[in-house]
Formats: C-alpha cells, structure tokens, sequence
C-alpha cells in the first residue's frame, strides 16, 4: 500500500492496511472460524440439481428481493425458535439477506449511521464492526469489556447512556471471545438510547446450553435487529450469505442503501437449498463443539487460560509471545488466529483429526520450550 | 417507505424510494437492458461441470484476491484490444472485481469520495451514479449534456475545471442515451482535474464500428479507472459480476474499501468459466446490434426521434406521454422503460420475434392512437 499517496484517496484511508487473516496454504487451517466439515454429499447432489436450471436463465436479473430466499430463511428460524422453545412471529417482510452477514451489517450502519453519527461496541469484539462504521463516515466509539471479556446489564446501560450512541453493536456469541451475553445485557442497551441495536448472532448455533436469541426480543422493539450467517454453522462460508431479522419498518429502510440485484441468481438458489437442508449441515455443530471443549479442557490443562466459549473457537491467553506460538504451529502445517490482543492467540475447532493434530503440535511445543507460557503454573 | 420516519434514518434517506424498474412478470421484458438470449448450451454444459467439485468446499471462504477471475479478465481483455489493434498492457494485479458494476463503482467511490468531497457526472446518465455517490456521503453535481445528449472535450474539460471533483463518471456508450463518447473526452476530464476519472463501458461491446476504449489512456494516467460487466454483452446479469481496470496502485487501494471475501466461490467459478467460452456468449451480441438498428430505424421512420446508440438499448424522444406509451405496451404484454425525461422512454433491443412484438406493438398503438407522438410529421 506504499503507493496510495501519489493517489488522492480518502484522508482516513491513508496508509492503512486491509483486513484479513494471511492466507497461508497449509493442511491444518484454524484461523478464520471456518466450519471444519466439507458440505455433505446429499447436500451436495441437491445444490447440483437446484442449480442446474438456473443457468441458462442467468441473461436475466435475479429477484432484488430475494422473496424465496426470504421464506426459506423464516422457514428455517421458525423451526430453530420451535426447538428453543421460542414463541416468535416471523414473517418475510422481517428478514434481509445480502453476501455475508459483513454486508448486511454495512447495509444497516449505511441506513443509520454515516458522517455525523456516532456507533458504539464493546471490545474486544469483530474486528468488522469498526471498519464497517468508518466506513460509512459514522465515528467508531468502543468500551472495553471486562477482564474476563463478559458483559453485564448495568454496566452495559450506563455505557450506552452515557454516548448516547446512534447504532450499538453487541456481539454474541462474541468473536473473538466466545463468550456470551444474556438478553438483559441488549434490554439494558436498548432501553438506554434511541438508536439502532445490532445484535451480531453469527455463531448463535454453537451455544450450549442454547442461549435464547435475541430474535425473541423483537416484539415491541423496532430498533433492534438481529444478524446471523451461512457461514458458520451452515459450513457455506463460500457461498457468502448473511442475513438479518427484524420489524418489517426496519428491512424496508435497508432496501434504499443495498445496491440493487445485490444478491445473485446462484446465491439464492444455493442458499435455498442449504436451507432446506438444515438438519443435516447443522449435524457438524455438535461435532464441532466436542472439539471446541476438548479444546478449551486441553489447553486450560496445559496451563494457558482460557474463556468459556459459545461459539466454535477458543480463545486463550498465558501465552508469552502469541506471535511465536503461532510461527510454530504454523512450522507443523497449523494455522491459529493472532487477534492482536496481547498473551492471547484464537483457534476454532477442527475436525476431530484437525484437533488431535493442534493439541498434540502444542504439547510438543510447551515441551520443548516452557517458556511458551507466560506464567508457569 | 411510509413509516421511515419512526426510526433513527440517516437524514438524507429520509422519504426516499427504493431505486428500481417495476418487476412485472410480462412476456416481452425490453426495460433492463437485459441481453435477450439465454446462456447458449455449451455453456450452460461447462458452468454445470465447473461448479461441480465446488460445491463440497463451500465451508471455506472463497480466495478474498480471486486470482484465478483475474487472469480469466486479462485474457479476455487481452483479446478484445487485440481484435481492436488496440495495444494495452494489462496484468492481474490491474484487475478489480465485485457483484456488479454498482459494486466496482460504489468502490472506487468510497476510495476517493466520501464526506466532503465532490463527484461531477453529466447527465442523463447512469442513475446509480448519483445514488453510490451520495450513498458515501459525497456530493453529487450533475451538468447538462447537450440537447443530442452528446459531450464534447471542449464542454466536458471546462465543466471539470469549473468544479474541480474529487471524481468525474464518464459512461460511454452512455446508458440512456446510448451515445458514445470520444477518448478526446476522456483525456479533457482527465487533464481538467486532480480526481479520479471512472469511465463506465457497461456496454463498450454492443459499439459498432467499435470506439477504442479508455483502456488505451491508462498508460500514464494513474487516476483513471474503465469499469465494465459481465451483465450485458456476456449475458450474466443474473450472476452479478461487474470489473474494473485501472493502474495496480489505484485498484490496490479498493482493497481497503471491500468488505472481505466479497466475492463468492461459486461467482468466481461461473465468471471464469463464462469469460473462457466468451467468443461463443458474444455471438449474440451481433444479433442485438441487428436488433438494436432495426428498433431505431422503424421508430424514427414511425416519427419519433431516434438517438443514435452503441449500447443495446435505444432512446427515442416525440413521446407525447411515456407514460401512457408505457402503459399501452404493458397492455399487450410488452414492458419497456419510462426513464423519467420529458417525452423521452428507452427500450431494449430483444430477441428478433421480442423485437418484431415491440414495433408491431408500437405500430398498432400509432394507428390507434396517432396523439401519442407529441409533434406529428
């Protein structure tokens, strides 16, 4: 990016470096919070049959209302709510889509936020949530969590209160914490301003016990909204599909912001399809949580600390030199996330074998050099 | 949009409508510049087979740089200047890529626009310029174009001297005109200004004889971008795939703007796998340029006023109401644009029997009813 000054570019994006986690093609990848699991072969064969017919057609726009996409989605969180024991009413004027939940987050900081307005977060959490507002113009306000990375009601409301913020982002489970937070924390944000209340649930799925959704706060609340996304749970990550719930007032707002025809043909039709498919692609989650608390158990023996998580990462700290640990794992073909909070590293759940092969890599490396740790135990 | 005014809108989307032609599902669709012919067989054949080892991956993020799309871009750029006897040298890393030209477009305008600073167009035009300017917080300023809707270097370098912008859209063949402007243009906004200079050639395929492209300016010219898209000569509007082609410098500063991983696996693929088989999806281009000259011939021989087009859209003037004209071809089954200037509508070149039901419809509307044209020969 050493070049951008000979080029008149926006004054706040002087000098700055993209996002991203490096892409480093190695056999072990746990960095970006992928599901670990390939898409089934029944869900497979079902994508090929439904896109199938829709290539030759592809002349044409797709519906820039996406309305079938919009019914599988209710569909879906009808039956997610139903086994959560969640009495809430949906309907497909209450939902958005867009590629990635990163967009449709844009989408709603574009719609209420923007130069002049000021957009409040608790950190550490996603790393997105300040570059989406940015932006927009909108100015990034955060508040430090706890020490322990947890969130509580009070100190929550009298944050909000007291910036006054126009949108508030509330992570949960929170990345890249893990930890969750209970619906008093976003009754207490809610009830404290007169803005927008983002409740960002990408990895909701992975909560056990489950968390109760913020989607059952709705009722009465037109300012608050609920993001979700394909990418986690639904192991689409590749097909970019996030999406939002909320009062019909709301959706209809994001429509004068999103670029028209915003989601293609293919991505509908291949969100469908999963949808439809939810049982099955949602059969990894749990696989996917025995690794993520064999995870948490092995590293809270080996002496790191570690945060109780929700979702399908770890995050752990005693590290001494994050950097290093993650120079040698990726030495053994392992790829972990160094978040940049100081003795702390993020790695999510692997497949079983993926697993086995970072626990066993980091054993190897606490034997050989104790010093990993940044206090002995 | 009644009841946007109970949330927290950011002030200008305040009363605002959702950008958008009506969707009406009617037999003869002529009103979004659509290509008419469906994706040809063997290309439907490969897309089927591309997608198909893809599917099962789909729990990964797709490559956030899409290398393979843009060495896919610079082939087939390659062999447009080469059929053109233009001589431009183009590598991947002078690629960008997104859902759509609005996405490029939007962009390169949150690069260089944003609060405080000034985009210039010339209008009629585009109308999703204006919108992704002010969408950034931008300020849009529009001058005329002359009564024939054709610039000349002469106005168009003085205009952007007079109001020195941070950015300056050029569209050209220009959408809805049709008209086409000279590279003399380009270089007069270009040397008239400090801003970037995007040229918008959404349809620099259906020219003929073809207008040497803004390309063959990028040698030297660091602050001027071409933007192009898959949606019309390619005939992939319903797979969302606009790109741009601008200095390795400019275009690595979009980096900083785009939300990570914007682009999905499956996009990727199909994109690729279009622009391999682009000789075959642009033999249909000749058959609307057929198309296109038949509809301009028998409207202006009808009496209406014909604007001379190099896209695949015709512009015709003498309408007494195009509304009314809108409605009566709606009637028949038969959707065009009513484009909001005066007397004016835009209609898309269709398939030959599309296009033979248009003027037959047009004809019998005359007939009926010669007061649909606003001045009678």
């Amino acid at each position: 990016m050493g070049n951008n000054e000979s080029l008149p570019v926006r004054s706040d994006l002087v000098g700055l470096k993209p996002y991203g986690a490096p892409h480093l093609d190695v056999p072990v990848q746990l960095n970006v919070n992928e599901n670990a699991y390939p898409i089934p072969d029944v869900v497979v064969e079902s994508m090929r049959s439904a896109v199938d017919g829709h290539f030759a057609g592809l002349n044409r726009y797709p519906d820039r209302e996406f309305e079938g996409l919009r019914e599988h989605l209710v569909t879906y969180l009808h039956g997610v709510n139903a086994r959560a024991g969640q009495t809430v009413e949906l309907s497909p004027d209450m939902i958005w889509a867009a590629n990635g939940s990163n967009e449709v987050l844009s989408h709603i900081v574009q719609a209420f936020g923007g130069p002049g307005r000021t957009v409040l977060g608790f950190t550490p959490s996603y790393s997105m949530h300040p570059l989406i507002t940015t932006g927009t113009g909108a100015t990034w306000r955060s508040s430090a969590r706890s020490d322990d990375f947890t969130l509580d009601a009070s100190t929550v409301g009298a944050e909000v209160a007291e910036a006054d913020p126009d949108i508030v982002f509330l992570c949960t489970p929170n990345n890249p914490t893990g930890t969750s937070i209970g619906l008093d924390v976003i009754e207490a944000a809610y009830e404290n301003c007169s803005g927008i209340v983002i409740v960002d649930e990408a990895y909701a799925e992975f909560s056990r016990p489950a968390q109760a959704s913020a989607m059952t706060l709705l009722e009465g609340r037109p300012r608050l909204v609920v993001s979700r996304t394909m990418s986690k749970a639904f192991a689409c990550a590749g097909l970019r599909l996030g999406y939002a719930i909320a009062a019909p007032e709301l959706i209809d707002v994001l429509r004068l912001v999103r670029l028209p025809y915003h989601l293609s043909e293919i991505t509908q039709v291949l969100a469908c399809t999963a949808l439809e498919h939810a049982d099955v692609l949602l059969e990894n989650v749990d696989r996917l949580i025995d690794a993520r608390d064999r995870i948490s158990e092995h590293l809270s023996n080996a002496g790191f600390s570690v945060y109780p998580s929700d979702s399908n990462f770890v995050l752990f700290g005693n590290i001494a030199s994050p950097h290093e640990l993650w120079q040698k794992l990726l030495d053994r073909g392992i790829l972990i996330r160094d978040i940049g909070i100081d003795h702390h590293a993020r790695v999510n759940a692997g497949t079983e074998e993926e697993t086995t092969a970072f626990l066993t890599a980091v054993d190897e490396i606490l034997a050989a050099d104790p010093g990993i740790l940044l206090e002995s135990n």
